[in-house]
């Protein structure tokens, strides 16, 4: 019976057990979800029904992985280690099959739907909702030409945009990283929070930020197969640029164009910003520095330098990003802002290659800021102190 | 590494094999998965990663509950019958964990980020986006008394809604099934392309249409042990009702006055309407039925009459829902339209208790309408063409 199965479930859903002792049910979980849990000290308890599996183990991106135990009952359960605080993706692998946890919302990364759990930072309100004044977030689609598709951003307006119909404001283009999509500023980090508290702390400017989706094949053509081509390879490689290549036409000539057409933005580069994480850093850092004349504030979230840091070598001011770098007095006239930022738990790699990135600038007399995020990992909390930091020094 | 992994992704998402056959990958799917796929019979064949697994089952909620077959790549892979055209519901059981499949996108549904393909209707393009003026959905987060919490909403607005500032617009308050969630008329049906659609053909009149999240328990309510204690008993009904009875509180206290403040609507009963699918069906009968003074247009998508459904019984109209439908030439100077649906393949109770209130309806001479959709079960077509019916006769 449907209707049972219905009613059951709302039952299920109405009813929710007794926490014990400090643990209580991630701010990730679906109604009525007692698992995940998290306590004062980070630790995660995690619990899945797989009564006939043989091995359950839990698997944190940038965190433990453990095996979990079988319960008599049919569930597996486990207690972490404390967890840094902040937003962590996860997966429990079912007889390997890597599967995300259905007592968490989805959330997109990885290429797929994975488990979250939120671990609070003690004092940390500035990414959650608090009683000030709130934006909306919009979904918009859009028929791109470059691609052949509709496509789905997501827009933050301010506090007040629709009240204060003659105010036009400022864009900041914000990215996702690999493997995640454009939900993901507002799903895992909250940037929606976090604008909402800084514009009413007069920490930052109102604006109006876009995410879109980072990810572009232009019409019409045809996937390469990439089977058996390794990392690196000049077939990934060209693959991947095709593929930041197209998102860069979609962006500066079909999204741009349709923001500035549907919203009451200020449509000219000293109104105009860019930043993104990882993938995304590098994207911002390619199309920014590959578009002057259409952004003057550059933000690169554990990913500026773009493809330098696959090449692993110091930049080339005179050669790379078209030159842009050559000048540094014509530079810092040109760009009001250029912000690179990494957490100083990320993978040795990707904090070298910033570093090193950092470094060259220096040598280079390019004007930056450069942002270490203190214990955390190439993961959102990092992202959301590189929003924090980022978003007052615009406009 | 994570560059590397990431890398990786990057690679695998880019890279897509080639089809073979008939079979597309579903709409539904993440960028870059090949499965599952649907062919134009209808057919899926679905694929998954289980190396150990001793056992994994495919589950369509309405629909197979099939084997799968394991490969010698540690992949399992079945070809279902042909299904119906629409979306599905599906998860996958690994071992006996339930869980969603990977390769497509979370679909709020069972209370859970389920799994679900989309097996195209041949000829239908109402709800697919199509080249026509699109209206936006916002996601907006209310501060609720009656919850003590934040409550996200989506809420649809009409194409040209920021371009026609002196515009206002009615309302339609629009809910989702139990066990599903705000986002699902969005993600699983497509409301906003039907109305974009519908709105462009002239067919029905620019409107708001606002999802709410049908759950709510009252600030400081300490959710009831429902632990033994069987499906309909006093106890689960009774934390039925008073979820029911919180969101009552939250929608007209609250919502409504949020939305009529946030939107230019036109703010009384006769420029608004509430209809729901399944739960939000019930949810519709019984919260337009208890505020007249707030709606006069009223749909039950496979969920008309409420709480009636369960109780399984005839009407009675001096009585039940206050007395409302007791003065047949009352009610039909008040209530502008009572609309009634249900897919020819739903569960019998479910479809007899539809069929019983109509019939009840009808001798107590209400005007309603009654719409039965041909071949559907107790999912997402059926209300897709409940809103495609419904919506026109509005306003």
């Amino acid at each position: 019976m449907k209707l049972l199965a219905m009613a059951l479930l709302l039952a299920a859903t109405i009813c929710s057990a007794q926490q014990s002792g400090d643990f209580q049910p991630s701010a990730t979980n679906v109604w009525g979800a007692d698992y995940p849990k998290v306590d004062s000290t980070g630790r995660v308890q995690v619990r899945i029904k797989a009564p006939d599996a043989s091995k359950v183990r839990l698997n944190f991106w940038s965190g433990p992985k453990v095996d979990m135990e079988k319960q008599s009952d049919g569930f597996w359960t486990v207690t972490t280690t404390p967890l840094v605080p902040g937003f962590h993706y996860y997966t429990v692998i079912v007889d390997g099959a890597e599967v995300a946890d259905p007592g968490t919302h989805g959330y997109f990364g990885g290429g797929k739907d994975a488990s979250g759990v939120e671990v609070p930072e003690p004092g940390s309100t500035y990414y959650s909702a608090q009683d000030v004044p709130h934006g909306q977030v919009r979904e918009v689609w859009y028929n791109s030409k470059v691609t052949g598709t509709w496509r789905h951003a997501l827009v933050y307006l301010p506090p007040n945009y629709d009240t204060q119909t003659k105010v036009r404001y400022p864009v900041l283009y914000l990215q996702h990283g690999g493997g995640e999509d454009e939900t993901g500023w507002i799903r895992q980090a909250h940037a929606n929070f976090i604008l909402d508290n800084l514009i009413a702390a007069k920490s930052c400017k109102p604006m109006i930020v876009v995410m879109a989706y980072g990810y572009a094949r232009r019409a019409g053509e045809v996937p390469p197969d990439l089977t058996g081509k390794p990392f690196g390879s000049p077939e990934m490689m060209k693959a991947m640029q095709d593929m930041f290549a197209a998102f860069e036409d979609d962006l500066t000539q079909v999204l741009i164009p349709y923001v500035d057409f549907t919203f009451r933005t200020v449509a000219d580069r000293d109104h105009r910003a860019m930043a993104g994480l990882s993938m995304g850093g590098m994207q911002a850092f390619q199309i920014t520095l590959d578009h002057l004349d259409l952004f003057s504030y550059i933000g690169g979230f554990s990913g500026a330098g773009g493809m330098l840091l696959f090449a692993n070598r110091n930049l080339d001011p005179k050669t790379d990003f078209n030159g842009a770098f050559a000048d540094p007095a014509a530079f810092a006239k040109k760009v009001h802002l250029l912000w690179l930022g990494v957490g100083t738990k990320e993978p040795e790699r990707m904090r070298a290659g910033i570093q090193k990135l950092h470094t060259s600038l220096d040598d280079a007399n390019i004007k930056h800021v450069f942002y270490e995020s203190p214990g955390t990992d190439h993961e959102w909390q990092t992202w959301r102190r590189d929003l924090k930091d980022f978003a007052p020094r615009l406009f």
